[in-house]
């Protein structure tokens, strides 16, 4: 039985016995492994970009071509998305299957992998069969039945932390993956609950520090989303860089065509040439840290 | 579409347009309902007690006679259950269904409605069918498609908050199963994360201001539940008392015969005796406050 | 050397070596001492009154008459006041001496003890001859130097928790005025940074579950304020109500005859009346928990 | 006066009539001066390094040689340092003064200028004769008679922020500092209380969020310290990384020769060959982003 204590932070003893899936077997043990073709594991950091919400067919085939020119390993964006209130807009409730549609066509439109978030079972059929990996948000980091199911697909899973999650909460909702089989588990830091955002339009604080403590006690690449975090376009590009110093296995950003008016979030998409540069740059940070940024 | 910042503070335009549903219409509204013969809403504090975990069918009779004799309302005790770890004790395993049937069992012989968790869609028949109130645990407040399923039932529905989650994130989530017709909700507080809790083996920071400003935005009834927010035992009775004077419309606290031996949560559950002398004196403090305090 | 942790929770091996003089010798041990004929200790509940500044002699008069025979055992009120930004109004720059004055004549006029904020040494010998109780606040909490000259003076301290610390850097802060030999320390909670506090105008959160945790380990009295935690009117009577509830040793409140005129912090006072209804309630729940409240 | 609101964000309003002195006059508005020969401001990130204590004069000149010719442009101690409990070590009490002069000894043996903390009023003239920066540790961030006495000498001053204060807070305390007309403030991200920081012997969690929020608002340069925030040895290569790409304009690390034997705070600190590989890495980090790194 669990007596565990989910708001606490990690000691030995709970990696050995908590989570012996997820829990390294040797200092230098790192899980390598590839989807669609793109590698992750120690010194590489795919880049996942796009809009937060798959507007249309042409909005995402345009992002699909425009980020794969620039670097981008992964197409991102959101079809099915969990909502804080229950009122969806005309454009989301028509958007759905459809968005899941247009996510595959621009994916073969650009030769681009995607990556899009699950949040009901009974949609597990029809995006795991259109997406090269689940994603599930940070709502539903500790929907353990949801887990469960998405691992037994087989498909490449990346498990958004929780907001108000501790890293000991994240690697048992990891280990509800691994032990079903499903050894291809991202983890992705977005930001989590702070009593300082810096911004009233902030929603969380980038935790860093977490990428370093993931990678002394798990073996599961670590990918972070400055995005979400920071909801501050300003903030992405220096972020970002901090990102890929630190060592994150993956980066996740918005990008959209137009933010402001992007149909979620216009506050924190960055535009194509700010993608553009900034990938330039990340990959000279990773040249500096031995690490393979972007496609 | 929802472009809202669930990590931010309640502003009065949020409440009139995010959440028509939960939000009160004036100054004095406030729900008023029954559940099985027990009255919720201004100015009533039925208290809900129990195991964490419905261990057996004599412990958890033997909890339901003794709890309501001192003053209980309801019963309460966990049969499916969501742990931080994929690694359940045979206990756990063996008891699910046979809990719940435990559980009404023992809400027969003692007479007393019961209230257990509902983790998972394919059980919601099961438990809704045996339990007079369905509970959300804290890690499922954002599990929207569960939200919508359990609130199909017309049970009523108690929310536990999210422990990184703000009043706006939960009442978002409360919105979801009114919008469905259910008007039955009751919030519970239960904790959440924070810089200090006091001791390494606290999980939680109670929050009470929570509760005069749930309050002042919301018209439905607010428990609080220190057992699970403090963790730790000899700090029950005193913020029990604290709840009842803040003005809580419920109070959960687990109860267990020989809490040093409970299968689960052995630090924060109180004895029988401690439990039925502290209800006499939340009666006082509730006739203090103008409030009916227990059964 | 001190390799102590100060961000971390208490361990019992802290409490006997780091804070021998503030650590309980016992369970029942408890420190019980009076100020001005005002009885400190356990089952006592002694009430601080008073505005947030010390805006004129007749202000402040009428406010120690009005919460006097209301009441209160102290009248409170801020005449050197550490402000966030260095740029003072006119009046706070009129107050500061002549602010201890006001008190001053206002403790004779309406016999009730004082008790006011020091923020710099030079002005210990001023407010020292002044104030029954010299007042150390919430951003000067680890100002040890300050402390220490404080704890010379041999008058009683309140020592306010600092805003991010934990009950560990508290009560070290208090050894350092104990280690000199003033006994008289009296801890105030008073709010603390968290990630959610439920209003945009609200500072910090209350936090009630240190009442129990501090009267575990220290022998301390400890009061609780719930105005400048919460910093927002209508959560102040339930909110006093759960501090006297939870066992606070104290309670201390912003009272102002015209809150909303308030030179300082206008949306948190409560007026005469509020204060005097909410007394009387407060000494019923005081009865219920065999706590003598106020004078 | 001051009726903010110091637990809040930053709006734009805030920024001029609260910090006229501390906020960007507009966008590319960032402050350049040179502190010994070192200069400060965009595009430059000095590297500050040192033990945590002055153990001896043998140790500072040790590590002062072998910090300088691996590329730090500052040699930071602490001889007067302030520690959460009143009861101090032999080796603290005997070193204080001592350890300011064999700081200077240090200073001029290997040629580097000196950063040290003041915490005292009584200490300025000894300590600003021989310090080039005077630096305000976290716990004195709102001390502001001492921020006052400290600008008077017109010395440089670097602040730390305070481990509970948000960037208003800081920015606050700045102005402090800056309406005395000393102009060389230099403001240091430290770490901060957060609910999850990873382990049980980490403090803090490192905030680089705050560093594109700073800049976005003020035009004072922005240091960071990884080892005070994360307070374990392996985590610090990796954030001192991210601490370059993400733009801090300096860079503060604990350097010790035999970490494991420190007098405090044994678990941070990295010896001389960590330190001089990283320097190398962070100075390819700073070509990458357009930084000069270290001296």
């Amino acid at each position: 039985m669990d007596n565990s204590n989910p708001g606490k932070d990690i000691s030995l003893e709970d990696i050995k016995s908590k989570f012996p899936l997820a829990s390294k077997k040797n200092d230098n043990h790192f899980s390598e492994f590839s989807v669609a073709g793109v590698q992750f594991g120690p010194n590489k950091c795919p880049i996942f970009a796009g809009p937060n919400m798959v507007e249309s067919e042409e909005l995402i085939k345009d992002v699909a071509i425009n980020i794969k020119k620039r670097g981008a390993s992964f197409l991102r964006g959101g079809a099915f998305k969990p909502l804080t209130f229950p009122y969806r807009s005309e454009k989301y409730n028509e958007t759905r299957e459809r968005g899941i549609e247009w996510m595959q066509l621009a994916s073969s439109y650009a030769d681009i992998p995607i990556i899009t978030e699950i949040m009901e079972e009974r949609y597990i059929p029809l995006v795991s069969q259109a997406s090269d990996i689940l994603q599930i948000g940070t709502r539903n980091m500790q929907n353990y039945p949801l887990l469960t199911a998405c691992a037994k697909t087989k498909k490449p899973i990346m498990l958004k932390r929780g907001f108000g999650c501790s890293l000991r909460d994240w690697l048992g909702a990891a280990e509800y993956i691994l032990v079903e089989g499903n050894e291809r588990v991202i983890l992705c830091e977005r930001g989590i609950v702070a009593p300082h955002t810096h911004r009233s339009s902030s929603r969380f604080l980038l935790d860093l520090q977490v990428v370093p403590a993931a990678q002394e006690v798990t073996h599961l690449p670590i990918v972070t989303d400055p995005s979400h975090a920071c909801f501050w376009r300003p903030w992405v590009p220096s972020l970002a860089k901090a990102c890929v110093a630190v060592g994150s296995n993956g980066l996740m950003m918005e990008v959209h065509p137009k933010p402001k008016e992007a149909a979620v979030d216009p506050l924190q998409a960055i535009d194509y040439e700010t993608f553009g540069s900034l990938v330039i740059q990340l990959k000279e940070i990773g040249k500096a840290c031995n690490i393979d940024v972007g496609n």
